[in-house]
Order: structure tokens, then sequence, then C-alpha cells
């Protein structure tokens, strides 16, 4: 994923004051449609703004994925509060970024100029003054460019609310999720995806295996660390007490969800599909991207089997995703047999990363840490090691030094954020339920409601 | 949406009789290719069909939202009986919007000029006689389109499904769907998208909040109405018992599957993308129908809070659905920010619109008359208040009233026609199953086994 | 659906070595864009590309749809891995089929010119080091061809494992579903779109009703003889015990995925979309397929209704795939009508079949055999009654004995492969748990875990 194109930004200039652009806009409408371009001139522009569409429902779809997968591992006393948590912070997600994080994250030059302010743009995120002589047709329509990078930044906080549950709080949470939206993704990701800093550092990211994965569960980690673990979940010999899942066929729905809408994640953020390699780049990708999380699945699969000798749906669906996410960070360059190895990599890793955070006494209900920040730093680091065609040798150390710095400076501002807000919250409001209401299940004190009346 | 393009409907014309249409035409098929037009020519044609596709398959996944919904609202004991109506009334609606409806809505020219009647019609949806240069190649394939269309009309009928739950007869029900589906649905809306009188009248409804929601949330009411309200729903004391559903993961699935479908539904209502204005416009539509969806959740979640302290699961799913429908009059005029605000009024509405209901006695088991009835409206005339790019001033009273004698006549004529159809039923085969039969449970009467057996 | 075009492939002689092919292939690149053609040239192949990927993700939807139906319909005990199951086999045709599977399906020239094995193709699947004016332009990205033709292999395995539901151990099926998508679908497959032997001698199957559906069924109908019945099945007073399904709101689901990624199965085989007869046969290809799915679920309600008086869920669910399947092979030529009274044949068939099944003590948990298998046969004989437009006479005998060779050939080279497979697998490493491990339910056995614990 590049930074956006500053130039259809630039026609926002032209948009009207907040509610009353309905009518002035119109006749230049008019104007542009007269002198309009060929389809041989437009077509291209269409295709990529058909493909930020496409490729943001199917991202779009993922907050459902997160909703079931997360519903699914809770225990069903917990069901309705945390299938409250995916839906309204998808919500706050899509209003936040609206209100400040897509500004924050691509600043347009005519930010800096002083022209006007940030307030002034959201009033339209289109150039509909704008005819398309005058427009920017090597790109996109501004709004599906909106409406992909949207969906990147909902995934972050979706991440975040899974290691959580069972004990936080519901409003303290939603809190938590408009900073998170509004300001801590969209500043690390400005990093790189906003020709910040980072980019230019040499850092690479394709679709966000740090960016969006690791960065969420970055803010996980520090959530959890904040939190505590869930009443019980440690007893007091050592013993790590399982609490299976509720409904593992939702929880498996969710995985499927997810596994779906990583095609456009990772398939939208070519970018660009109006050309003869971009159509090919796009198509390569949707092929790594499955390699990887088939990969995943078989390796976690094995890994338990020949660990504990039994079958493990859990961890399957975790190495599912854990494929998913390693690839993200450069699903093109590898041929699909090194992709089909990189999920591989993340299907063990994600086995062993949940034992061991469990002995660390990191209660994750999950899976989100050792799904989206280990393998999103295995991803990330797997380009230092594998190169990208044309851009990056294969096995540089210097790339992995920029890897590294990378995986480290959004790691260090995340969670140091995370840590800052989370004891915020905690020493104000409180962020953790009662030990009576965590024992009763959050349903019953929260929404006085439970999630099944079978 | 605007009535359809006459053009290539006159292209059945060539369409032979019922089942022998194979051999004769594929000689006009081979001359029509070596006739067949360069792609900048043709490109429009393939990107508005390939649009009505993707968004005829996103309004389809809403019957399968519409189907979670329910089922995860209702009793357990009521389930399979929920789920069969909601495969059979999507199939029926196929069948009968193609045999009668799609004809009735959009009569085509030769219909009046008596060249031959609808039956032979029915032989094919596709010019496949007819050579690229013949056809009007600025809209789409007519079965592109036959199948967007025909969503909106298994819409209509899934909304009705909801409200009479857990107590109507299965095949009254059915039969009422084949009514609805084959006459009333597209006699109304051709009054508008068909190019009738009320499109004339400067009634404004861009992808259905009256035409669609409202019309379908008035065929529910008026089938509440004659059904009568489930057996202890309203306590004798005055006092509204609480019937929660018996599986929130399924509704919140259900809500997250029509979220997905409505970006089709809006977006696809654009009924072009084959030039730079209508990209813009449908990536628009996808931004605010996302706006308002979020508008709609936070709303309905804060003013649940703000009332009676607790979170609302369920509100904020029919906030969801709340902001969804009142942005379809209109969703590309609007900024982002106003697009939030009216999802936000429908998120708010429909709270008090639910608890309104259950005072009046109308019991509505999932909420569908406040969501699509109460929002509908509130979206229609939204319109008016808000005004239209280059069509409709803002705040135009003489508009507020165009959308009321809109939403009137439509009322009037989905009312009526549905309560004499109900009563009709009513006291013929009986509309109601026996209160045994509705305590014990509708699948063990209807189907003698249960949804779950866990 | 036709044999791939060996031209693209023959672009991957270019490719390098398994994992060294970051760096070299980066100059190619960038003289490739240097000579880009114009958009109305490369046009038509990004549409078809684009047909592909969005065909191809909503075939992967299936895979979900087979998991949740199948998850639906087993009793509970045994959820857990039968979704493990469903998403082992999905991975495993995506490591197999491109392993072994493509290239055996799809022979390019250059094997059998001796250039390169077949090992050295697995490199890489797209033509990166080619230019645009080198490639052919008049098809589509290989990728995207190889990630859609991948969904049909997996398909192919998701039906078996539904009828082996059960009583089959987790490891052996996995085994089983290697030989499965790596050799048996693909070779089969290859006699008819791989140019093979049946498309020489006259066989026609558009999307699969043989080739995937009923190849999918015989390997069913196999393992479920060598299997034998579920314990409790078939009582010794000849009686059949019914054994409900532990969720008909998932089944339901499943069966609403499944009919979405129908969409994608059927249209996307039309193998282009890139000029005005392609786009029209796409969309014909929506309608017909969906007018089929009603017809099945109307006619096995009412077959139901009048032979039991009831309503059956399960019987209207597999209706609609039964209408389904039988589409499947002849998807464009039907008009509409016949669309939906060759889905309705198969609705009748599909209920006749099921009670057949168990009268013969064919033991199929899910009614896979009479879907995919039954319907299959069913669609396959249908297109030599109904003909082809332009290719095949309606009510051809020729045609109809060209059809029952194919169906034929398949259906003995699959069960006699299956047979011996599962025998050998029998007989050496068991392939059926133990009584006691079936009567706990396998999800204890296999897993030590439970779905469900509400």
């Amino acid at each position: 994923m590049n930074f956006r194109n500053i130039t259809t930004l630039a026609a926002l200039l032209a948009a009207a004051p907040v509610l009353g652009m309905a009518q002035e806009t119109a006749v230049v409408v008019e104007e542009a449609e007269a002198a309009a371009p060929a389809f041989d001139e437009i077509g291209p522009y269409i295709m990529t703004t058909l493909l930020f569409l496409v490729g943001g429902f199917l991202v779009f779809w993922m907050a459902a994925g997160f909703a079931m997968l997360e519903a699914g591992l809770v225990r069903s006393k917990n069901v309705t509060t945390q299938l409250t948590k995916n839906i309204a912070l998808f919500s706050i997600a899509g209003i936040m970024y609206w209100l400040v994080g897509f500004n924050l994250m691509y600043p347009a030059e005519w930010m800096m100029e002083g022209y006007m302010g940030p307030f002034f743009q959201w009033t339209a995120l289109e150039p509909v003054g704008l005819g398309a002589a005058d427009a920017s047709l090597d790109y996109a329509s501004v709004a599906s460019d909106f409406f992909f990078q949207l969906m990147f930044c909902a995934t972050t906080a979706s991440i975040v609310s899974g290691t959580l549950a069972e004990r936080i709080k519901l409003w303290p949470f939603l809190i938590f999720v408009v900073v998170l939206t509004g300001f801590i993704y969209p500043i690390e990701a400005s990093w790189q995806w906003g020709g910040g800093w980072l980019s230019e550092a040499g850092f690479y990211d394709f679709a966000g295996s740090t960016l969006v994965h690791a960065a969420g569960g970055f803010a996980a980690l520090a959530g959890a660390i904040v939190l505590g673990p869930r009443i019980g979940k440690y007893a007091k010999d050592g013993r790590v007490v399982p609490m299976p899942g509720s409904n593992l066929a939702l929880a498996t729905l969710g995985t499927f969800i997810l596994w779906m809408g990583w095609f456009g994640f990772n398939g939208g953020s070519q970018l660009k599909i109006s050309n003869f390699g971009d159509a090919n780049a796009v198509a390569a990708i949707f092929v790594n991207t499955n390699m990887a999380a088939a990969g995943g699945v078989v390796a976690a699969l094995l890994t338990v089997r020949l660990i504990w000798g039994k079958a493990d749906l859990t961890m399957a669906l975790n190495g599912a995703l854990a494929g998913l996410v390693a690839i993200t960070a450069e699903p093109l360059a590898p041929s699909p047999l090194l992709a089909t190895c990189i999920g591989a990599v993340g299907g063990i890793l994600v086995v062993f990363s949940i034992t061991s955070l469990d002995r660390m006494k990191i209660d994750d209900p999950v899976g989100a840490i050792s799904v989206h920040l280990v393998c999103g730093i295995w991803g990330t680091l797997a380009v230092g090691i594998f190169g990208v065609k044309g851009i990056i040798a294969t096995g540089s150390p210097d790339q992995l030094i920029n890897q590294l710095i990378g995986i480290g400076a959004i790691g260090l501002f995340t969670v140091a954020f995370c840590l800052v807000l989370g004891l915020l919250l905690k020493f104000t409001i409180g962020i953790r339920v009662s030990p009576e209401e965590e024992q009763m299940g959050l349903d019953l004190g929260e929404h006085g409601i439970s999630a099944y009346s079978l």
C-alpha cells in the first residue's frame, strides 16, 4: 500500500460548507459530463474504484468475522457483550476515522498551506465539482479509497476486542476504541502509508502485517497487561484452566469470513487493477493469500498432533489466521510454495505462542496476540529474509534492520500510548467489571440479557 | 433508481417461444460476434452489467441476513418455521417476480402495442439474438438488471416475515408472499421506478426507503393488526412481557450481512458505473451508507444508555438497520456528516418506535415495523428537508409535500391490499396457529422438528 | 467451462527456480510497462481476470457453506470434528491442487515437449517477466484462473465430507482428501476440461454437474459403502431412526452461502466477461442459477407437503441445492422457465432419493449423495434432453448417449478409485472410529472438546 494520491484530494478544495453543498455543484457536474472522456481514458479509473469497493466490502466483512470468531470463543455468559463491542467498535471506527483519522493519516498538501482546516474537508470525500478533465484519472475515486482505508482502521480495533474479552467494561473499552481509531492507528500508519518517516527509512509492509496486525496485537498486549487475567484462568498451583469457547461453529464461520475478507485486504492493497501488471499482481496476491492460510492450517494441525496427539479445531482456526497475518507484509513477491511456507511457519508459531503466553499468565481468550502480534512480526521479518521483487534483495541484513526498526517504533508507540490510556481509564472510571459480575457473566451485568435462550 | 431502459427490452421481441429457442439463435449470435464492437464501445455496458451482478449478489445475501436476524430474534421453539419461511419466501419471490412482477413493474412498449402478451416474454430476458450493434450499449444486460431488481422485491417480503413471526401459519403466509411479490410490490414500485404517476408527481426515492422498506413495513403493520399479538406478550396488568430472542449471535450475524448487502442495495441503485461521475457516485454511496449505519448504532446505544442505563445489543442492531433504511432514500447527496446524522436520527427513532408500538399492543417480534416503516418514512422525508444535488432544493416545502404524497399513496395501497388479503385468508383457511400450537412452538406443529438439538 | 488457454501458460517458461525469483524479473517488468498497451487492448484481460477473482471468492465462500451445512446437520457431539474436517480439507485441497492437480488437469504443451518438469512450474503462476505485448490478452491472468479452478477441486472434497460424517476417523479422511484433490478430481476433470477424451467424445458439462458434483457424490457413495451406516441408524425391525441435526439455523445459513457462491460457480464458468455476448451470458447464468434454486425449494416443499402433510426445512434446503446442482450442467441455454423446471425436478428427485437411500441402508447424514450425485446426473442428462443453443440439438438421442458415457466413465473411475483407496485405508490404519467413540461422539474422541458449551 502506498500513500494516497494527493492530486485528487486537492479537488476537495472545491467543496462547499458542511450541509449546504447540494445545489451549487450541479451545474459543475453537468459541465463535467459535457466533456466526458472516452472509456479508454476513464476505464482505468473505474476499474481501480471498483477494486476498492469490492476489496472494501470484503474487508468490511472481516468485522463480522471477528464478531463471530470472538463470540464463538468466549464463554456463553459473555457473548452478548462481545457482540455489542464488535458492532459498536466498527461503528465508532467509521465515525472517528472519517472525523479525524483519514486526514491525520494522509495529510493533504493544502493542510500545510493553511488553506483551510480539516473540518471543512469533512463536507465531502469526492471531487464532485471536478470535471474528469481536471481530476487525476490514474487512480480512483477518493471515496472508494477512503472506504477501503477505513476498513483497515476498523480491523485494528477488532483485533483488540478479543484479547480484552470477558472482563473489560463496555464503555471504557469504547472510549479506548475512539482513541485507537481516531489517533493511534492513523498516526502510526501515516509513518508508512502516509509517506512518513518509516517509509523514508526503508521499512516495508505491503498490506499491514505490522501497521494493522502487529499494531492491533501490541494494543491488545498492553490492554491485557493493564487488565490482568480472567478470574480462575491461572490456578494457584500453576495450572492453566481451559475455558472453552461457547460455540466453535461460530468461531469456524468467523475464520472462514476472515479468510474471505483477506482476499480484499491483501488484493485491494495493490491499489490498482487498471493495467496488465497490476491485474496479474492482484490475482497472484489472491493465490498467495490462500496458500498461506492453507499452510497455516495444515502446520497448526500437524504441530498439535505431534505435541498432544489430538486434533484441535481452535488451533487450526488460529493457524489459518496466523498464515494470513504472516503473508500480509508481502503477498505478491513469494512464489506459491514460499507463501505456503511463510503461512506454515505462522501456523507453528501460533501454537507455541499461545502456550507461552499462558505460561507468562498473559490471558488472551481468543489468541489474538499470538495470531496478530507474533505472526505479524514474523511476516514483517520474512520480507527482509526473502526480499521483494525489484525492491528488496533476498536475505538483506540491512532490510532486516529496517524491518526491526519499524516493528520496534510501532510497538513502542502503540504500547506506550495504550498503557497510558489504559492506566488513565483504570484509575478514573475503571476498566474492569467487578469480580461478581465477571463470574456471573458480563451479559447479565451490562445488558441484563443472555445471548442464548435455547 | 430510475425506470429501466426500454430500448433493450425491445430486443426481447426477437425471442422465440418458450422452450424451443435453442437452435435458431446461434446463427444470429455468430453474426453479432462478427460485428463485435471495440472494447471502448462495449466496456461501459460490461461495467454496468457487472455492477448489477455484484450489487445483485450482495442484495441476495440480504435474504440470508433477514433469515439469520429473524431466526436469532424469535424464540427457539419457532426457529425452524422462521427459517423455512425465509428460504421459501425468497424462492417464491424469485418465481413470482419473474412470472408477473417484472413485467408489471416495467411495462415494455410492445405490451401496449399488443405485439404479444407477457407470457411470450417469459422465454428470455436477454437479447440473445441481438447483435451489439443493435443493442442499447449505454445501459447493461437485461438479465443483470432483472437479477438486481428481483432482489428488491424479495427484500420487501423478507421484511414482513419477521413481524408476523411466532404465530402465523406457514402456508397462508406463503400465499401472502405470492401476492406481495407478484402484485403488490411491483404495482406500487412501478408508480415510481416504472415511470408511473408518482415519479411524474415529483416523488423522490433513490433506492427504496419507501418503495421497498416502508412498503414492507406497511405490509407488516397490516399483517400484525390482522394477526394480533402473540399470546402472553401483553399481560393483563398492562405489562409488556419480554420474549428474548433465541440466539443473539445469529441476530448480529444477520445484521452484519444486511449491512454488507446494503452496499449493493444502495450502490447498485446508481444504475451505472461506466463513467467518471457514476463511478464517483457509487463510491460516495458506499461511504454514506456505511456512515448512516454507524450513526444508527452509536445513536441507538447512547439513547438506550441514557434512558435505561444499560447497553442493549438488540437495539444496537436495530440502530444499524434504522440508519441503513433512513439513508436509502438518498445516499448520494448528503455529505458523510449529514449521512451520519440521518442514520443517527434513525437510530434514535427506532428505540422510541419499538417501545411505542408495544404500548399500542402492536406486536412485532423483530422490530421490523420500527426499522423499515418508521425509518423508511424518516429517510423519505429527509430528502425533502436536505434536498438532492441539482434536483431538489434544500428545505423545499413543495418537495416535502411530494414525499408525503408518495408515502401516503404507497401506505394506503399496501395497507388496504394487505388488510383485504389478510382478512380473506383469515376467514377462509385461517392465518393463525392454534393457541396450543403457539405455546408449544410452531416448529413441532408445522415441522415436527426442533431447530436445535444441543 | 473450457480447457485453459495454453498460450499464457507458456509464459511460465520464463520463471526462475523455486525461491530465488525475486530480483531478476524486476527489469523485465519495467520493460513490459514501458510498452504498456492502451486500456482498450488490456481492458478485456482485466475484466476476465476480475471475473475469476470475484467468481473465485464466491466459490471459496462455498467451503464455508458446506462447513455450516454439515455442522448444522450432524449431531452436536460430532460438530467440532466436522468443522475440523471442513477447514482441513479446504487447506489440503489448496496445497494439493497447486502441487499436483492443476498441472495434471491442464497439461501444458511444454510438459510433453520435456522442456522442464512440473516442479519448476511451481515457482510461479504468473507470467511476471512477460510484457503485455507477448502475453495472450484475450484471456486472463493465469493466477486468477488457477484461483478459480482450485475452488472447484475443493468443492468436490467438501461434498464427500458430509456423507462420511459422524463415523469416519479424522486422519484417514484427510489422507483420502489428499488423493481426491491431488489426483482423482484432476484426472477425471481433465478428461473434459483439460481437453481430454470425454470432450472429444462429445460429452457436455458446463460447470460441473458431473465433473464436480456427481464425481463428489460418487466418491461419497463409495465411502458410505466402505464405511457402513452409523450405529443405530437402521433399527433391527427395519425402521429408519431419525437423527436430527444439531442446528438448523446453521444449516440454513450454509445453504444460503452455497446459493450465493453458486453465482460465482456457474457465472465464472463462462470464463469470459470481456465482450457483449459473454457479459450477457454471465448475467443470464446468474438468473437461471437463481431460478433453478427457487424451483428446487418450492418443489421440495410441495412434494413433502403432499407426501407427509408437513413442512420440512431440511428438505427445502436440499431442494435448493438440488436445483443448483441440476442447472450446473448448462445454466445458460435454458429460458428462466426451463431453468425453474430443471431445478424443480431436482427438488422432487432429492426427496425420493433421500428416502430411497435410507431404504437401501446407505447412510448419508446430510443427503449429499442425493443432492450432488442424483441431481448431478439429472442435470447432465437434461443437457441431452433440452439441448444447448447452437451446440446440441434439443432431444438428441446421440447426445443423451454421450452424456451417459461421461457419467458412466467418471462414475466407474471415481467409485473404483475410491473403493480401492477406502479398502486400503480400512485394512491398514482403519477408517472408522470405535463403537464407543461413535456413541460418545467424535468430538470427545478426536478433540477432547465439545463444540457447544452453552
